[in-house]
């Protein structure tokens, strides 16, 4: 949910800005899942999914789901800068697994839990509890190994400044954490994070997903 | 065993310096005893236990249970300078716990896991595996709500520096964080804990525990 509003937001400036055209959301998706092959080598198509349709998903096994929300879901995304390898942090996970798979299966069937148990939260409106699942699942992350301290700085930074919660977003290693606020709090949680050394983005969950905001004008 | 091998380089310094006179274990344990009350109102009985006999113990439901260890167990221990109240800590994973059951439960179920795992390895002296499971029940800490940034801090520093692993130790909040290291590793990591922001302490697991370092000197 969090990185893919990023990639949302992401993709409605590359679009407008580049292509001067107005393609189908299909077009939009088979374009962007090229890209997403070009720089993972082989993407579940879910980030360029939700980037091109909008709203929340459950993903599961290779499913998409799409989720209807109601309320509002205000988000501060913090870059940390860190780049990394995605595959690289994926392998890490599996190493650890294959050495401690006693304690790492429990912790990534805990994961799953947490998901579904969010998504009930998400639907229901009550961010509050929902960011503290999201602290917890933090937690199990960095007990997988893919925290980082720059990861950890930009976190702590975010609950600090009332967050409800926050974690990293996508595969970990560096990359960007995601925190969940209220309204009011969006640009203090952003304040938080910029001064940390991170580079912050207020969004939330767009239901239309890739839009063109200015028209391509030839130079 | 982490936090008490420190504790039981602390009585060490407090018993030769402030009393002058020989203790018996027996002795040791009582008054330490008391001081726990004065500081933590209940306690467990562990860290005085531990700091008067020595060695590693199991504690589990209030029994306590000494492990002999053949090999070197090398920690290093950093102080983060950041005092709390242990019983705030306790009530916040309480708190968390009853908001969270169904995630927490399984948690505090897996470190309980994590700790039987730890101690074969800690038996059969393979450091660098129970290196790792310190890494991974630092994040299952973190999942509980008790870790911290200046914790994080010298957590990520000791591992950048070569530890075999690293987690908080005690009640979380502040206080210590412990790395078990190789010991030709010791001062790099105790080093990386320095530059951190952090007060090392370079020790071990003591077999003998309290003992009378230096006579006492009449002023």
């Amino acid at each position: 949910m969090g990185s893919s509003a990023a990639v949302a937001v992401a993709a409605t400036v590359a679009i407008s800005s580049l292509q001067g055209i107005t393609l189908s959301k299909r077009e939009v998706y088979d374009i962007s899942f090229e890209a997403e092959k070009d720089v993972h080598g082989t993407p579940s198509g879910v980030d360029n999914a939700i980037a091109t349709h909008g709203s929340a998903i459950i993903f599961r096994r290779g499913q998409v789901k799409r989720i209807k929300l109601d309320g509002d879901v205000p988000l501060v995304v913090g870059d940390t800068g860190v780049r990394r390898n995605t595959g690289e942090w994926v392998a890490k996970v599996r190493e650890r697994r294959e050495k401690c798979k006693e304690t790492v299966d429990p912790i990534i069937r805990l994961i799953g839990k947490i998901s579904m148990r969010g998504l009930q939260l998400l639907r229901k409106g009550c961010l509050r509890e929902l960011g503290e699942l999201m602290d917890i699942n933090q937690g199990l992350l960095d007990a997988l190994g893919v925290s980082t301290l720059a990861l950890s700085n930009l976190i702590f930074a975010a609950r600090g400044a009332g967050a409800y919660g926050a974690k990293l977003t996508g595969a970990g290693g560096g990359g960007c954490m995601i925190a969940l606020t209220s309204r009011d709090k969006s640009s203090v949680v952003a304040g938080a994070i910029r001064d940390a050394g991170g580079t912050p983005i207020i969004t939330g969950v767009s239901m239309e997903g890739v839009k063109i905001e200015t028209e391509f004008k030839e130079a």
